[in-house]
Order: C-alpha cells, then structure tokens, then sequence
C-alpha cells in the first residue's frame, strides 16, 4: 500500500501543502468548510502525519530535559519529584543534566539536547551564564524552554520560581522584629534571579525599618566553600559582627553553623540566622533552623505542566506564563526572640 | 565525490568486508601483511569508518548514562561528582535516570539508553528490581555496564561497591562497645546488596559479642516514610525497646530523631544510634549524628574509570574488576558511651 503524503493529500485536493497541514492543526487560517474537506479525505485514507517522509515536523522522542546546576542542593532534589510526576502521567522519560555552575557545561547540554533526544527543556541558570545565546539557538530550533527557580528575565520565555523579593524582605524583617539590630546578607551570584531579587529584599527591608545600609555587611560568597569560611569567620570576628544573618542559600547557612562552633558563638543568643532552604534536616540541627522555604515540589510540577503545555501546542501563541510561587517562612530555634 | 565504503574497499581488495573492518581495527586475526595492504589502500581513498552506510559500527555519543534510585540520599549527589569528573575528563556528556525504587522505571530507562544515546551505563539497583533481564538485554547488545553501590550479585559484570558486610559488623560492634546489650537493625530491602550485606555484618556482629539475636529487633521499613514512622515509634515504645539502632540508610536515622523528640528519648542517654550516611549535615544536628561513611566521590569515580576502560576496549576480556571501598566510622555524639 502506498504511503500518503502530506504531498498526495494536497495534489488529490487541489490545494497547497501549507493549506493541508494547516488544516489538520485546525488553524483558524482555513475556512471550516475547506477544513472538513481535507480532514474527510485524510482520514478516508488514512494519513499518519509521522509517516510522512516529506514532513519536516519532529517525531516526539517522549523525553524531556532538565538542566540544574547541582544536586546537592534539596531545592533541586524536590523540584525533580514534581517534574517526574508530570512527566510520568504524560508517559516521558526525564533525562537531567548538571552544569556544575558552569558556563561551559550549560552550553554543552544545552547543544546536546537539540540534537533531537528532547522534546522539551526545564532549566535552572548556572551561576557562570551571563550570556544567552545558546538559548536563542534553542528557541530557534523550536524546542520549547521553561525556566524554574532561576529565571533569565531578560528572554521572552516562560517561567516558574518563588517570590524572591518578597520573601528576602520577610525573612530580613523577620530578623529585625525579632531584636537584631543589624542583619548581614550572605550573598551567592547577585546577577541571578533568586539570589539577586532576595537581596533587593534584604535592602527593602532594612529602609523600610530605618536600619542603616553598611556595605560591609553583605558578603558575597561563591562556589569555593573555604573562601566562604574564611569570609564569614572574618565578619563573626570584626568590631562588626552582626547580630542576624540571613542566608540566601541554605550552604552558606551550614557553614555559618561550623564556624559558630569553632568561634563559641551561640545562636540565637550571641547571633540569630534564617536561611533560604528547603533542608529535610533543618528541623533536627542544633539549633533547629530558621527557614524561608520555596514550595520545590510545586515549582518542579508547574514548570512541567507548562512546558509539556508548549510541547503539545507547538504554536501556541497564547499569554506568556510566569509563575511566582510563594515561599515559607518557617520560625525555628536559630531566629528566637529572646527574653 | 564518491564516499568510500567497507564494501568499496573490500571489493578493490578483494577480501571480504568483515577482513576489512578487523584489520582496520588492528585485530589479530588478520595477518600484517594484508593489514597494511587494506590500510594503505583506506587512507589512499580517505576511508572514514562512519561515513561508511553499511557499517552497522556505533557512532560514539559522547555520552554516558546513569541510573540511580533517587538524589534526595546524598550518597548519590556525592558519587555523581565522581562520575563527573571522570567524564569531564573523557569529555563525554553525563545523563542521569532516577527510578524512584522502581522496576519499571529502571527498565524504562535501560530501554532507552539501548538506542545510541549512550556508549555506556553506570548502574545501582532500584529497591524494586529482582528480575534482570533488561540487564543482560543491554549487554546482549554490547553497551557496556557496570554497577555502583546496589550491585547485581548474580550478573557477571563490573562492580565498585562499599565493604558493607564488614561496616556493618563495625558498626554493630560500636554500639555494643559503647553499652548496648540490645541493637536493632533498621532493615531496608535486604535483597539489596548494600543492605542486605550489611545485615549479615549485623547478625555476625551480634553473634561474635554473644548477643541473643532477637528478630523482633530487626525492623523492615520501605519507601512509605509514614509507615516506617510508625514501625520505629512501636519499637521504641515497646518493653523490648532496644539500648542501640543500626540505621541502613540515613532516612531511617532521621526518621528515627524524630520520633525520639515526640517520645521525649534522649540520644544517646536512652538510645545510641547510628547510621549509614553522608550526609552533610551529620555533624550539626542535635545530637551530632554517629555515622559508617562511604567515600561515594570515589565510588563514583572508580565507577566511571572502569566504565571507560570498557568503552575504549571494546573487546576487552580482561580481568571482571570488582572493587570494594572501605566506609570509615565517624563516632559522635550519637552513639557516645556514657561514663
């Protein structure tokens, strides 16, 4: 039997291919009655689009792509549970890449999922990219792209994240109501969107409660755990130190911890902390900690259900998705109110 | 310009294709001779192995996958540094799978790596998997395999694992050491080679310090963290309440401080714990949590390294390596004896 062509539909109807293949989308550009004449005869005949050898279309590989840059964090641990429910009722497989916070290897796997392995990619912004030009050829490629948690704000594309802002004014006013009276930021890559937006936050908050703005107060950390030591020992031992400090990831709060231990310092008494983080064990450390969480399993599940939304309807054109998901502010022993 | 085939070269030569691909591939079976007379002739036409059509040779994908039961345990998160930095080197692309325990999603996943995406899988078992035929499927088609952490005991394949038969006898041991007279052994799937083995060190442990081995202390827990809630609540409640936990896996022993907040049982005045863990946060919960430590960076790492070695050996019959990494034993607070 003769295979049909999207070719031979159009040729039998006297009509151009375009208007075929339109027309089996349901687009609006065809009048219904040209609609019905060309569904009728392509299911008479029983056209598969996917069988078609001249169609250029992408066969679905019914897999997605993840791009994160680590999973030692717990936010990206849960947020996969959420993608993972999504992607299982919609029958896909999840395949993830780490970026190490690298440029480097988020342009790489970013490169090696256009060769046709995905269907669609989820991705987290390493702490490295500054340039975004790989996600352009990705766009331009047609494979839909939905940002979680860290956003690229300057793409026209859609996203999902937690209420960055808002949730760094919280968890500084949080500090501040509760007796500091001078609260430090413990920044990470302030070009991001999450780290970025919590410490506009931070700065909203200490105006707003007319606490002075000391420059030396926000520490910017990296990826280079011993530096971020080093960093947070030197402010806990100045004239400076702080009475709170407010962790924009939950690493740097860890390490505040031990270096709290080495120095003697007791939280809350001596200094009181709260942390972004979604920590299984910030409940049962010593003292309990404080905590802004993201709702990391909503974030993950919204970000798939959007993006399998773009892969479904590949010329969907409808309003531009993003999504803030509210983070919470969880008070535990670390930012206790004294007597 | 005319690509040049195996079959173009062979019928110049007049020898058979398979005498041309063994000899390009420098196989013995061919004598030298005839070897250089078909290499000449190949780099004279600029033959290319993969711009060949009839060669049925896998391209190489730069890229290797790997299948792991979940990255909320943080073994996995740190071994996969390892694996990294492996591939990295190899300048191959590193795709992670999660099962969620499942069979079917460790076959799903198997499956998929079968269609070229990957030269080569690195594997640890899910809690659901007791059939291995996607295993030998896998190898049947020459994709090499080898397995880290959970290994299949009854496949001949490669291996890096931990010595879990004896950090189980010493973890055992400790608790005993240090005052216990009674240790329970939170159990999970012991079918599993990890944990499995680390019950028979349990059991030997008990056995060498002359400790009535009561079955009613060995606790099975599964992936229902509400259940396992339950199981150990029950334990600590009963009269037969033991003085020591062996924990298998670190969820156990969170689970386990939980439930001694609610019973108001202090660790380790009531109880000692200990657990198989590396987690991050062991040092800083209330009380530090004693831990058996796998180095998974390195299993990671040895993985990968044999991985490739039989990547880039295709027809490698060496030596089956299987290697076991030590744990270390980090006492702490937790299983402390008390003077």
């Amino acid at each position: 039997m003769e295979i049909v062509t999207l070719k031979k539909l159009a040729e039998l109807l006297n009509v151009s291919q375009s208007s075929v293949s339109k027309a089996l989308k349901d687009s609006h550009e065809i009048g219904q009655e040209t609609k019905n004449r060309i569904k009728a005869l392509a299911q008479e005949l029983n056209y598969k689009p996917n069988a078609s050898a001249s169609s250029l279309r992408r066969k679905s590989s019914k897999t997605i792509g993840v791009v994160v840059p680590l999973i030692t964090n717990s936010f990206y641990a849960l947020a996969m549970n959420g993608i993972e429910t999504v992607a299982q009722a919609k029958d896909h497989h999840v395949l993830i890449y780490l970026t190490y916070e690298t440029y480097k290897k988020e342009v790489d796997s970013i490169r090696h999922l256009q060769n046709g392995i995905v269907d669609g990619v989820l991705l987290s912004i390493s702490r490295g990219t500054t340039d975004y030009e790989h996600l352009r050829e990705l766009k331009s490629r047609n494979i839909p792209l939905v940002f979680f948690d860290r956003v690229c704000e300057s793409m026209n594309g859609p996203w999902v994240t937690v209420n960055n802002h808002e949730s760094g004014y919280a968890a500084t006013e949080h500090l501040i109501k509760n007796g500091c009276k001078s609260v430090a930021y413990l920044s990470f890559a302030n070009h991001l969107s999450t780290t970025g937006n919590r410490l506009k936050g931070y700065l909203e908050a200490l105006k707003k409660c007319d606490l002075h703005l000391d420059e030396e107060l926000i520490i910017e950390c990296t990826n280079n755990d011993e530096e971020n030591y080093k960093k947070i020992k030197k402010l806990l031992q100045s004239k400076n130190c702080p009475h709170g400090i407010f962790a924009s990831i939950e690493r740097l709060a860890l390490i505040t911890y031990h270096v709290c231990k080495e120095l003697k310092l007791k939280i809350p008494n001596d200094l009181k902390i709260i942390s972004f983080s979604n920590l299984e064990t910030a409940s049962l450390l010593k003292p309990s900690l404080s905590t802004m969480t993201p709702n990391a399993f909503e974030i993950g599940r919204k970000a798939a259900e959007i993006l399998f939304e773009n892969i479904e309807k590949k010329n969907f054109k409808g309003k531009l998705e993003r999504i803030t998901i509210p983070a919470s502010l969880i008070e535990r022993e670390s930012s206790q109110l004294l007597p």
